[in-house]
């Protein structure tokens, strides 16, 4: 059987980390065969990688016109992604795009839109759901192990980034380059995990976002976010780039107990009586349910950028189904959209948002934007 | 040298174990004398446990007309706290009165004020002062060992609570019996240690209230707070009396690293170099400060509400500092106060709040209340 060939457009940090994994044969029934960036440098360094088999080219234009692959893994800029998305589905090719699936969910909605036409295979890189301790938990939840969810709480705030790392590029942390800051760049998994795992997406999000707190930058450094679901469990998502250590605890609690996530360990407190049920049948004036504390053994290792880029390939070739569909990709940044969109109007923000109003807004302050340069220039 | 005499009144849960405290000499320096309370099998109770030396009132009248102690501890319940305390402290005499200090800050500022004019000693029943997690907490951050704090999250939602627990009194949770549910019955403690450990107080708070949601009660029983201090730290806090087994973890991030209280234990990450230091000189992209984790050995045992009494008694007689001053009880309620506030504004609440806006918007609350008898009354 022929192989799936695949071109990357993008070869910064991500993009180059895959085309070396596709070069080295470590995805089963993949090659790679096109390269596609702007910058001299990175094409100098591909030049030297890799071998005639590969086509390097330094305009998008050219790139796709050279029909040399079946599909692409997109890691160009941020607010790239949903526009070469598209280009892709409309000449036929699947898509595998590095995350955040794009800036806003207005874009993004227009990428899915066109993957559902094309009929291709679109998945996300969130390579974070092949971790097994969020596979585990997601597998829990799924299976009613913690019954119905009452309420979340993620302190993601180990994301320290100094200011030499936002003064190493000109559009980094910024409106015009990045769209964001720490809810663009840094939690986009956390983002995802937040919702894939349990299944239930907020339906009104309130947040305090801090901008340029901790470091010289014009985006969100700093964010506390609450969240109310359908089913009246509330939620917290708490994000920073100024702290050190930081933190990463994820807890979620259900009728059937209490799952929290933290130093790589998953903790499940059972109860042996659901919490309704006991509240319903204890006639005494103090008492709570038994429960029983297990550390649940996590097995298997995270397969990574890897694992999902194997899964896209074996969608493509056998039909297996996507850990993560590019589809979903629009959850997670629903999710900051509306956090960034609360903070701006200092109000509530019923999901889903207002896509028009959240575009108008990003579009005021990239036009203050104090970006040099559009960093979406670059790979064109 | 002559013992302090004491009178208690409200001989209920906390009434009584004072009261008993007291008369088996568990306090140096202090004797039981007077105990008041208007229920009758209280009463019967009382005489049948003490002896002659404790004169017995049904009545609040001829209790302070007695004149039979030096000061008094009030175990009434939440509302009439302020008035008792008012009214000794017109008569001269001390008070150490139960937590919350009050229902609404208003009443609590005229007791702080009446406080002062006595010059009598005044302490509150915060015996989680004297649990050494919070000391050693307050301790090092009073040291600078956290520097600058940059964040504080509380989660404590190990309050379970069952709808027989609520059905057990008419006035249980209810605006006019007990003019709150869980952040003036069961979080007084955490909200005083929140304030108290770090020293600050948030200059404006946004909450969510939920009333009613977990039991059939009309006052809040699940909440979710975030709060802004003066020095743009931020922090959360959670609470709610429907979830088991719950959650107890107090977290504080400042430049130096951070700490965390949780299932008993103080745990240090302490930087060795501050945050804005190390962002100052680093020049690499990605990097962090380094950090030691210390289980910080807690030595000691919880005096516990013996512990406050004996304080606030060798205050009285040695002049010894109290460790739960009276006069900042009304810090903890102006944090209650502020979070039902901001649910029923829908919106940010400034602190020092809007008072006479809490009190008419409680004082709505009440008139409309189900409770079936003001527990008021029942003391008088």
């Amino acid at each position: 059987m022929r192989k799936m060939r695949i071109g990357v457009i993008g070869i910064g940090n991500m993009g180059s980390a895959h085309a070396l994994s596709l070069f080295k044969n470590e995805i089963a029934g993949a090659e790679l065969t096109a390269l596609c960036d702007a910058i001299p440098e990175r094409l100098q360094w591909a030049k030297e990688t890799f071998d005639e088999s590969v086509q390097i080219f330094d305009h998008t234009e050219a790139f796709f016109a050279s029909s040399s692959f079946d599909g692409i893994i997109i890691a160009t800029p941020h607010y790239d992604h949903p526009e070469l998305a598209i280009r892709a589905f409309e000449l036929g090719l699947h898509v595998l795009c590095e995350k955040p699936a794009g800036v806003y969910t207005k874009q993004v909605r227009q990428m899915n839109e066109a993957a559902k036409a094309s009929g291709k295979v679109f998945s996300m890189m969130y390579n974070q759901r092949t971790n097994p301790l969020y596979l585990k938990l997601k597998e829990m939840i799924d299976a009613g192990e913690l019954g119905e969810i009452r309420r979340t709480n993620w302190i993601i705030t180990n994301w320290f980034r100094p200011q030499s790392y936002y003064d190493s590029g000109t559009w980094r942390a910024t409106w015009a380059g990045e769209g964001g800051g720490v809810l663009i760049n840094q939690d986009p998994h956390q983002l995802d995990l937040w919702q894939w795992t349990t299944s239930m997406m907020p339906k009104r999000v309130r947040a305090a976002c801090y901008f340029g707190k901790y470091r010289n930058i014009e985006v969100e450094d700093d964010v506390t976010a609450f969240v109310e679901y359908e089913n009246g469990a509330t939620g917290v998502f708490v994000t920073t780039t100024g702290e050190a250590p930081g933190t990463n605890r994820f807890e979620i609690c259900g009728d059937l107990g209490k799952i929290v996530i933290e130093d790589g360990k998953l903790t499940f407190w059972r109860l042996h009586m659901s919490a309704p049920e006991f509240n319903r049948s204890f006639t005494g004036k103090f008492g709570q349910p038994e429960h029983t504390v297990i550390e649940i053994p996590i097995e298997g290792k995270e397969s990574a950028h890897n694992g999902i880029i194997q899964n896209w390939v074996d969608a493509v070739i056998e039909g297996v189904p996507l850990l993560a569909p590019g589809e979903e990709g629009i959850n997670g940044l629903m999710l900051s959209n509306a956090m960034l969109l609360s903070a701006w109007t200092d109000n509530w923000v019923d999901l889903p948002i207002d896509e028009d109003l959240f575009y108008e807004q990003l579009q005021a302050r990239i036009n203050e934007s104090q970006s040099k340069k559009l960093i979406s220039h670059e790979t064109r």
